[in-house]
């Protein structure tokens, strides 16, 4: 009920903070006998971690992370999954100065009114550094779901939009340093957040996730459609406004029979178009799963702001901590992290639902 | 994990079909002590009832419900309450030449797919029709929730997009047949149903709502945050496509420095801007939560469409159902009393926060 | 959150008081394909309702179960089962003497501590007329877990014991109208239940239950063990005071030499002894699950009895209302019922236990 | 899905097996503002631990907790807290010829049966080991639940039962080196447990539960009622094969006239007897929560059994890993904080009871 739980067949609750001890995930109804590839759930936790490049924060953490139980001898054997990261990098006291003060945007003055009291180091709970464990958990998703494969990339920074070639794949997407396999948009994006970052501010920009191999029938009616819960997946992520599947708001300026996707037989039954998005009646139709999600500027900026203080004083503030110019590029493999997770859970819910 | 309860302090779970007897939903977790205003319930579900105008489906459903329990004398008992609305004016016949072709963008398909069945009738389990008793249930929760108090309307329609004038309410709402509250527009967008209805088409649009007097401190990290709940929330409504809130996909755009939302004093802690719509951190600061959801066009039209049957031979079909021309106005009122139920379910949340 | 929900795979939330309009209940995470024999459910129901003899209340309720949604063309659809059971034969004014004094051992007194309020009508929402929708739904899940198969009976009424017979079944425990399945022991608790009445008091007994042909693997460690299950379920019908599977309480008085159970071989792996009652590590293991059930001598009897006032004044009272002077043989389907919802519940679950 | 959480308001999350890594849990719903007393859960952890003397495994665990968040500066946040132990005193070679034959009344059967594998090294997740976490997540939540204190003892060690002083307590309990209040029979008890050691036996008993000052109105009707929730709890520990509050089985052997608790006025509403154990309808009623539970006999016994292997052959087997020859003064701490887990999630949950 506190919220620290995601899924119901494949449930990953997790605790932690941004400048704790460390973060930890359970993975609970993981089945047993998947030959576990740890190295997939570090590749994923390296391109997710911070300090890779100068697009990211520099805060350094080799976010290593340690396997307590559930696996044994190679092999997932069906019991709670226990995920433990270290943090090392902390700098507790970049923070001293904002204990008092609330930072625009941010989750200080939400968690002060909620709770009582707030963690100024870092967010605490509000940081996307507990998408960290949530990353190792989408790449144990990830073994559970293939050949379902999500892969999302950058598809807009600021005003500048990708063009996505057919056959994106992730070897294409790491070719950038921010993840948006239209190269030469990637070289312009980048330069925007160059920018952003010298004049001490921030942008933000759209992810777009597309799965293909989406097996028929993933959903359940009528309020965990796979659709919905991609959504309410999204929007769990920091920093995230909006959510569209398909065709999206821009669909709602088409007629109905420039929407509707006429179905046709190949060597089984597709749609001509995927206005859908792949889902239809909250249940993957098999074609490709395509959505994207918003991700608002960088909350945390070097610029002086107005704001107020806990005594309810107004004042001025320029936070100091390390922090992203953009979050977007980092935002790739949670939003694969957690699509993994909304289908594996989906992928054994479906397992109860014929006789 | 079937998927028909939503929320968990304020929980509710329906069943029910389209062309079966009836539906029902229990609403458990409603605390003991509300004065339960009926009307209020039935004016929801009047507002959201077929039949209403031109503009709407003419199957004629009065939508009357019954309450089975959980009300004694007046007030709620604490124990679960009971809604059930019969099923009157089913026209099963009107279905069956669909019983063995795939109606395209609906959930024939994926139905079959699923369970190894489908039901033809009004779409089943799948239809909007399920919405009545969330409507219903919906009700309730703006009694839990007083004075917050979720405002629904009708934002575009097609390419036409409305001017909302800053104290939009359900009255002025009310005075548009379609419920949109730019009188001017309305006409406009009228006419656009007009049109499509003639042609034997369907048009989509988006429904924006906006919520005042939120209480501080709404929503649970790191899952279930008030954007994501409300996410989870809007794409289960029958075609949606997409959700963003406050600045949404055009905040994509900005700046950190144009985004952020400085804090200031009035006669409490407040934002000079509103880009955050009303949530930071997943967490509510006071300030109007605003949110759009968009519909895609009606799947149901007249016109002659290509899909293939439940053998897997391509085929054409032309459905003679009734239906909308256009969900968008009998949304508004389904996008309200969702918009309550997780508001009442995150308030008795809340009240766990705290020792 | 509020307690109406049992399971998760194979869910059931009911609403409903004793002397409301009717009872309802929604069976969500019923698999697809199953050919429900509604008559098997008026069966159980019929086992359950009161007023089939001497030995029961004499409140007469046809308890006739209306199948709302979830069957189409006598198959389940996967989507959830509606059930309604109207109430007929409320007689409210009966319990108006009540209405401001708790009868002792029932729970007036602590719903009005909770909630503010207590419906005096035959104990509303604390009533055992609750229990014909878990019956209805209990069904539902016997028809699921085929060849699996709970079967129930009265294995003692005071201090009166039966001695079952290894091949009890349903026909012979019907034989008896208390389903005692030791006719010889039937007929003597018979006798005392007969005298009880006519002293307006009442007796209590213990419900054992037995189910044969249990697939091994079910059960979910390290919370959720079908033992754990089974005794939440059973704690939950209302008048329970114990259980206790396999050795249960006399098994702390023995030897771990004496009381494990030694595997052998015979067509599969079996045990030699069954102490376990089926279950070890919270896990079936094939063999017999075996375990009996405490039901404490009915709370209402017409004798004199001290209480106090809800304004706190002493007082005496002797309550009028129908009811059963022994509940132990309308036990016998829920215990049967729950029993089976356990077991779909924790069924379809394991479907997801391995890869 | 996969039974390893416990509770809704308050809840338990854990993974870990006896010789991995380490044990984690995540108690999720923790109230913010709680001045947390470590020292308290490293108490409860060290009442639990093994190697405490003759009577114990000689397995030797510090089981020193590390808590990695959810409070800061001594008070809980309101954010989920990480409970982190290492397995220290793993020896893993002594399993090793139980891996290819089941233990008899072990969970190697079971859980082969269920994933296709089991860990023997201790039983792995089957193990009592796991418990550890819960003890200190049940230390959290016994400073929630003040001035509600459960106090759990040793009542019976096969078949020496003890006579419990009227004001017992923890104390007094401590005073036995196995937890048993009646002093004299504690020492007849360790011998019996001495005896078992001696002969490679092992022994059961019951363990009783008594808690005061309960605060009138905990639990949710109808499936989550106090003792519905206290039975799940407690037989989801290991070894356990019964439970009983109240009267329990010896209840049922009582007329109503008997067994009834009359209503009395002292200072408050209170019962002149307390037959129903605390627990009325499912709720409490302010008088003492009384229950037993049922331990069997350990079901690691260094004698020559009859088992058989994973291929189909029967063998036997002598187990020679480390236990303890009677688990019931061990339990004692476990019981404890099984309960204080779902007191504080009932406290929580009833804070959603009026509006």
């Amino acid at each position: 009920m506190a919220g620290s739980t995601f899924g119901e067949a494949f449930r990953v609750t997790n605790a932690g903070e941004s400048h704790g001890a460390g973060l930890i995930a359970i993975v609970d109804g993981c089945p047993a006998g998947i030959e576990l590839d740890e190295t997939l759930i570090q590749h994923d936790l390296d391109r997710r971690r911070p300090g890779q490049n100068e697009y990211t924060t520099q805060r350094q953490e080799a976010d290593t992370v340690e396997i307590l139980s559930g696996v044994y001898q190679g092999e997932t054997t069906g019991t709670p999954i226990g995920l433990l990261i270290h943090n090392t990098d902390q700098r507790s006291k970049d923070y001293q100065d904002i204990t008092e003060a609330y930072r625009p945007s941010h989750a200080d003055y939400t968690y002060d009114a909620k709770y009582g009291r707030f963690d100024p180091r870092g967010g605490g709970r509000s940081s996307a550094r507990i998408t960290a464990v949530t990353v190792a958990a989408g790449a144990i998703a990830k073994q559970i779901i293939t050949p379902m494969r999500p892969i999302a990339y950058v598809k807009s920074i600021k005003d500048i939009e990708a063009d996505i070639p057919k056959d994106v794949n992730e070897s294409l997407i790491e070719q950038s340093p921010i993840r948006c396999p239209d190269l030469l948009a990637s070289k312009r994006m980048q330069a925007v957040i160059r920018d952003a970052r010298k004049n001490r501010d921030s942008v933000g920009g759209i992810v777009e996730c597309v799965m293909n191999d989406v097996r028929v029938g993933l959903g359940e009616p009528v309020f965990d459609k796979l659709d919905a819960l991609l959504a309410y997946a999204m929007l769990g992520i920091p920093a995230t406004k909006g959510f569209e599947i398909g065709s999206g708001f821009d669909g709602t300026r088409e007629f109905g029979s420039e929407h509707n996707d006429s179905f046709t037989i190949t060597d089984r039954v597709t749609t001509i178009t995927n206005k859908s998005g792949g889902v239809q009646g909250g249940i993957s139709n098999g074609m490709p799963v395509l959505f994207r999600v918003a991700f608002k500027p960088t909350a945390t900026i070097g610029q002086t702001q107005q704001t107020v203080t806990r005594e309810g004083n107004e004042t001025t503030i320029a936070p100091t901590g390390r922090h992203d110019p953009c979050v977007v590029p980092r935002a790739v493999p949670i939003v694969e992290a957690l699509t993994a997770c909304v289908l594996a859970d989906l992928k054994l819910r479906d397992r109860a639902s014929r006789i």
